[in-house]
């Protein structure tokens, strides 16, 4: 069961979850666990697991609670305090196998979950959020004497910060998995479809589309780095078959990927936009035909190679200064071909 | 430009998306047309797109309109009638070419479109509605004369119906797939990932975990058909290993999934209940090391082959008389090997 | 190790795999076991897995010997034959749990291993034979009254057979798998790359394009049933595209997968020889500018819905008498959209 | 159909394949064309298309030309050599669009074809060749001046190296790419499925496994670099688990993939044995219940996290000294979980 503890006085708290950090008699300031916790009369009870903390004896080692989202809540655990005390602490002592020794002095760069699937909560410009499906992984670098980590505290970060994922929180729970696995750097990448309404270009009838994007983020004492990635499909049509055929041209479905270094605020749908002004024509869930006929004749007027696809985003993205490095990658299924038309180029601001 | 028409009177009616049916001249009923709908005093107004409709001349043509959803609105339309009435058509005429005939005397089964990625709300058993990421077919039979059919109508249903997911509304979906393409059958399949809290078996801690579910319907002129689809994924270890080894048995992941007939309501949640007793061991997001003790003991007391899995699964959905007909299928990513153990079977009730 | 027996004569005999069966004391004609089998002097020896046969005892309970593959050498064990006999048989007992009885009462349909990766050779029109790389699924029936299946004798089974698969191996194949297993029906499911050289329709330049293919078969004692798939990659245009637009007309890469139930040989080369005739243009790996020009022209005035295609290569098989029944499927990866065109149809000889 | 040349003396050739390179009047060093060959008399006849070579007019063009292969014969085009001369040129000029200038002044840093798919032989330490399928991307670096690149060289040069990839080889293809796309850099990625004869521990019996691998190379000017990727699947077994637990332990699956920056020769081979050393226990097609308890014993006395996986093998590859660079990462597809445990390092020699 979950071990309960009472807590005497915590005012502003909210009901909900909360990031537990605990300092061991040793001094270092070490658990994440994710707490469920209510408020009963005016005394605040939450239930949380601190059997990893195997030498854990006295409530005099808890030293703060943070709630995790926008409302930080930090306070001491003092006596006197209007604060939260650990009364009564019950767990199996379970010896934790991760924490021993490892002699082979091989540090480790990235260790941790790959391909967890969890429902998250995107922003969004036109209806602030968006409910998705996310594929995340997530990662530590792990010093030469630890064995290993502890895999379970990365999900219960991910609990915590799934409800709201925006650039801002991002970089706060990258934090959060640095100090709830106690490491060095962290590493985070969440991978998740966003749907964006479009209106065909004649009958302005409305639909989704969708786009792949990805956040992709690191972490470390030094500097924190951050790529988002925006894939957008597009149709390009042949400028050699146009101009050596005498009828038509062939054209296919390519996809295109933006992946931008983070620096100043931007919205997905911006990039969106300038990958679909750089191709021969875009793509469409919902077209009638006044629609296909005005993309198809587009698309013949706006021959491109898949060379010109990717230079015509890097072209219109370098003038904006909000990007100091980027890279733009362009894959076409070609009509004609069993295989697929290939760029890729980066643009690094000097 | 969507084409705008103006109706008289239409009190009961709400803002949002209509499906329009227009009798042609020929009498037959033909056409779906998602239409933005709003209200200007007691005047409605719809944009609608009724080009296609290509020899429409009068507004006498217009039968009745059905609002999408669980607000079903059904008119007439009289000169006298509270009624919807199009007043001016206009539209760009653009040739019918998938209405042409074809003469090679050959019916296709299915036709239509494949893969379409679209946001979506389903019923949930704790929640109510679970928004997630759907991966969609629609398909209708194409009689023999007819060249083509309007995949721009498939969208239009799908962008009326991804509001609401329900085994009841996925049969009012496949009704409007039926009508709006005029054809004889419609085929409708809606894959989609589902998930469901879990708490972890000592500690409490709650997670999510992800199911791949998928709906699969067909409804024809005789009767309809929904097969239900739901993926979990579960822990087993070999008994043979167990038995013959002095330590410890190989185990590993693998994945069940249940296709029930559907003929009375039940809950993902329950067929998921079923398979995660008849595993080994269920599968978790999150456990905290005395949960990965008593799963780790668990399972090597319920030693279990992929045809135990299969059995059991069987063997307890056959006694629920609300299943005429399932299927039960298991693959186990064996740990020992590189290819996996397999099993499959069905039931169905004499 | 494995076990040895002295064999005294078996004159006709070859070095290679043998496939053992042996009758037990309850007459039960029962196993199969991969022997590497050598011959020293005038002896035959070879090494085999007795162990399984918990209560063999005597080497009277050998009955015959049969070479896997084109060479079946079937001999009984009498002291005075010249035969296989077993001298000395060694082996741990290790219990056979798979062999036990279930009670639940309930067969299951198909177990086995899937998704296991071999290297094969496959037959070849133009070069007798072609190396290629398979992925495989092997199954049999279980009656209800057996707990397991031996997996382990699927891959004996297909290390047999894999230096040669065609339609004639294929069954055999599947006769090694129903006896080994001594099961009353088994499946099996092969599905490998095969590539055909094509030329380009103008320069005459040769290059290899890949083509997926499939043999899907069912044995049991009243019948067997084969349906070879293929998949075709071509090149489609839109018709409607072409009619309304004032240049060019939409077009992408598509697939067809023909599905024929064998009952006449035919190689694979004549169904991609048909379906790359019912596209607007067939895909290459390798094409010139004057190649990729008359590519372009010959889609341009070959304009054809996805229901074109499928119509069109059923139109093409259902006058060849070799074909009593087969489906033929078309999925277009629309150039304009980004989900895909599919048309699905069957044809069944009356 | 393909152009014939009429060529007067090149006694050492053989038939087979020809690299071209033709001198075009403004001195580069231009074109890469594949041709078929053949010999009648002392005549050597070919066939080539040198439509692209739009501006060219005479044969005194002609400056070299090489076999593709471990023969290599080059000769220069004198009227007065045994050399290779263009008697008669025809084709039709077709307007070369690639070639044209592009003005955004973007270089692109890859371009090429991604995802062709071609049957090759790899050189196979137990029978010098194993015949495959690969998964072939070809890129070139296409300065800004020009617009586009010739994307059917690409297969031209793949067509005439897929017979035999080696380590050398592979080196020759690149430089293939270079000189035939007329570019500074070329990258070549080729990946691969690659079986070798395992057997199991206590039968002996042999089956094949499968690894996949990937080269991946970049030459330049100033270097060359390959990378060698080798992906091996391995078991692995939760100390932590097994710690904790009165019986058993959880295992899985794993794979393991080593990528080693190429300097000196070295077996894939090898890099299998050392990662199958490393694990809890290597994973087999075939096993026999002998080898089941052996396994199933030995991964208990072996627990591993995949931080442990990652440690041992880069303990034991950093000793070996023809290995300069290498990663080393691990997927564990865990039984309690529906995610990957996962672990990622690099060693770098001083």
């Amino acid at each position: 069961m979950a071990v309960t503890k009472k807590h005497t006085a915590f005012r502003k708290a909210q009901p909900g979850s909360y990031h537990l950090s605990v300092r061991r008699p040793d001094r270092r300031l070490w658990s994440v666990t994710t707490l469920q916790f209510y408020k009963k009369n005016s005394i605040f009870f939450f239930a949380a697991d601190l059997s990893e903390v195997s030498d854990l004896t006295s409530t005099k080692d808890l030293l703060k609670v943070r709630k995790i989202g926008p409302l930080h809540i930090v306070s001491r655990s003092t006596p006197a305090g209007p604060a939260l005390r650990l009364i009564a602490i019950r767990g199996s002592h379970v010896k934790d196998v991760q924490n021993q020794h490892d002699h082979r002095n091989i540090d480790i760069k990235k260790v941790g979950i790959k391909g967890i699937r969890y429902p998250i909560n995107v922003l969004d410009r036109a209806n602030q959020t968006q409910a998705t499906v996310a594929t995340i992984n997530m990662y530590v670098h792990l010093p030469h004497k630890f064995k290993g980590t502890h895999m379970s505290r990365f999900v219960e970060v991910l609990n915590a910060y799934c409800g709201e994922l925006s650039l801002k929180t991002f970089f706060e729970m990258l934090e959060a998995i640095r100090s709830g696995l106690d490491a060095r750097s962290a590493n985070l990448e969440i991978a998740f479809p966003y749907f964006v309404q479009k209106t065909a270009p004649v009958t302005g009838i409305a639909s989704l589309m969708e786009y792949q994007c990805e956040y992709i983020g690191r972490v470390n004492d030094d500097d924190r780095r951050l790529t988002v990635s925006v894939t957008v499909p597009v149709c390009t049509l042949c400028p050699c078959s146009k101009e050596i055929s005498s009828h038509g041209a062939h054209n296919q479905r390519g996809v295109v990927t933006v992946r931008i270094l983070y620096q100043e605020f931007f919205w997905i749908e911006e990039i969106i936009a300038v990958v679909e002004q750089s191709a021969s024509s875009d793509v469409y869930a919902l077209l009638k035909r006044q629609d296909e006929k005005y993309v198809t004749e587009q698309a013949y007027h706006r021959p491109m190679f898949v060379e010109d696809v990717v230079r015509e985003v890097t072209d219109k993205l370098r003038t904006d200064t909000r990007f100091a490095w980027f890279s733009v990658e362009a894959e076409n299924f070609e009509s004609i071909h069993n295989h697929s038309a290939y760029a890729y180029t980066e643009f690094s601001r000097p």
